[in-house]
């Protein structure tokens, strides 16, 4: 059962390491088979080197395991809670990727400094500010599915066309329409996060992207009259 | 038909992940033959795993397709322009290399601190000032080339030596005689790009290399009397 | 005789430059039969592609060769301290990781910054102050196993938890309950020290971790009722 | 004639790149032959993947081309130079690699912070002043030979124990008994000049190693009652 949906998520989980965005257990993807109502996620804590597709393990929205014979990752109340609520996503993929990190510790949003980062958002990558201590101390990782959700809120952030978030002094949650797409912008992240570390390191007072730079190329790749890409 | 251009195009594209210049879809590399005032780009938008030669595009200067089924790169216009402008290049190069890229975001010319730059070029790396919004609203790509014209107008610069251009807040063009030449300037871009950004993080004073350096290592490789490489 | 152990041995030693630990010659790794009172180390001063199997030294914890034709690494002093002085310990890495060293040669602790740090430890990660001229001119290495000792008696550190040091001005040693866990702390602690050698880049006041995700994420991985990884 | 002395040459080129010390056709290594006054020298401008072992250059101290259809490295008066005055050094190894430019490029010398750099020299890593012009515009490359020379002399360096420097402005050059040792310098300093500026970016303040540190780490690998390395 489930067998294509492990296998999206089992390949998609792969591509972490090779991609450099984790090492050893560090990370997760899912991937939602919204008919069934139900997603696959990486096991906890085990290797990538040592993973199977079987070991994926089928849960559905409220967290119950429906098929597999390991612990789902722990942060899995996190992705169940962002397919709850996020009707349009169709994997997730989180990371802890070492310049996407150093962003979420240092509790700043990355600035939108460029046209790389255009093509792909149109505002700052949010960093979710420090959770309160009952919080953390109460369900954590459903807790955090519900700060990505306030946080993007209050920002006034669609989450179809801001793909990624920072978890203040954790790390990157992406997620995408599919499993490719979730894992792309983990990778797109963590560039924009290096290009963005160095730009500050070189021009403390570097100013944010112009307002019509930011449309022109946001527009040019995902507007009604694109031209970026085939059709 | 124009088989080689293709195929010549085609292999300097693929150079691009090779050296560790781009990810997933971004960059792309064209080949101009000037015998028949046209040049082939790269499609837009396809990862450059699944490149194929016969996916190269083929335009005139005027921006007319005349062989190919995909759609060109988004940013063919701007390679458009400078053929016309600049007869004596034959191939342009376009990353978003990370050093490049954060040089370009911070807005600021890369200084020419050691002989690795003067080995290659005695001037700055120009960054282009932002573009005026009424002309990134109008025919962007088509003025981003004007605005590297006039960039190296303003500033006296000569293309033929001055093979390298960072477009402020987007990225990194380079240029030259041929396909080999073009990816060469981008990958020792990228190079001077980094040793620059590490030189002013050690000595935010660092000096300009002085001009006896500058002319002795320049004319050591490219002057009457060059005595690098082989005859 | 202690083939197995000299085997763990030898493997262990190969991960240092397959992680990028080290280069050359520089790094070594000892783990410990407690049955038998022995350890096995690197010999000293071999490259990592000449090494083999055989070459591991076995000692005594007072340092008398038992097998080997080698000279041991000549750090071996301070492995010998550790297995002593520490009973729960099961094998000890020492490399010269770039960041890691960089943290030590600044003579600073690895601040607490992110949950990364506190999936491991959660503590920052200590860097001892320079030796006394006296011990070093002394017998150094067993004095630096000393100075590991009483640092982590001063901060009252327990290193069954915090399985990681930076030796001032030297570089990290780690350890574990055995030789792959050591090795895995090295790499992490790169990794660590990396991160936040970003953070403090990017945010020079960023604030240490608030305590309740410190406790948050220890103990889900660590504590009685953890819920990472597998069972 | 002369197969042997090409062929060490050839290998010890090879390094550069796989060691990633330089990129295309920069760089380059020479290794003498003393009994015979001569020594061979990579071809100038001649990138690592087209080297042939007979394109080695095969020159005496008075820079006379003795063997060799291509002309040698632009750099070769500064290796002949060295040879001449340096009696002990059997190979010189010269790279643009990024760490070390930088350090050169800031004109400043590479502080001796920790025991990695105490391991194989007891001072700083010095770093040449500017040439004058009328050096410069004379014969470059052979007053580049007396500069390093001059910088050890003024600072009482021994080039037996200090095997690098920096010329401001361009970049190392490091040297040794043999080719192999030669080479290894060019990348330890690599190695040194990364961890000495992630040090400087960490501690502005970070003082010096202490000198009874200094003395322990290179006596115990190079002074008469060594015990680093194998008898």
């Amino acid at each position: 059962m489930h067998e294509l949906l492990k296998e999206q998520c089992y390949r998609a989980n792969m591509k972490l390491p090779a991609l450099d965005l984790v090492i050893y257990t560090f990370g997760n993807v899912s991937v939602v088979d919204r008919e069934n109502g139900i997603f696959a996620i990486k096991p906890s804590g085990v290797p990538y080197n040592d993973l199977q597709v079987d070991d994926m393990v089928i849960l559905d929205f409220d967290n119950n395991i429906l098929e597999g014979k390991m612990r789902p990752s722990s942060d899995t109340k996190t992705h169940a809670y962002l397919y709850e609520t996020w009707e349009t996503i169709g994997s997730i993929s989180h990371t802890h990727s070492t310049y996407s990190v150093a962003w979420a510790q240092a509790q700043m949003d990355i600035p939108i400094f460029g046209t790389t980062h255009a093509d792909h958002l149109t505002s700052d990558i949010p960093c979710t500010p420090p959770m309160r201590d009952e919080l953390i101390e109460g369900d954590y990782e459903h807790n955090t599915g519900i700060q990505i959700m306030e946080c993007f809120k209050d920002r006034q952030l669609d989450p179809a066309e801001v793909e990624m978030v920072l978890i203040g002094n954790h790390g990157p949650f992406t997620w995408g329409a599919n499993a490719e797409k979730a894992v792309y912008n983990s990778k797109v992240l963590e560039e924009l996060a290096k290009m963005a570390y160095l730009t500050v390191q070189i021009n403390g007072k570097a100013p944010r992207l112009k307002d019509a730079l930011i449309n022109k190329h946001y527009q040019r790749k995902h507007g009604t009259g694109s031209y970026y890409g085939q059709k």
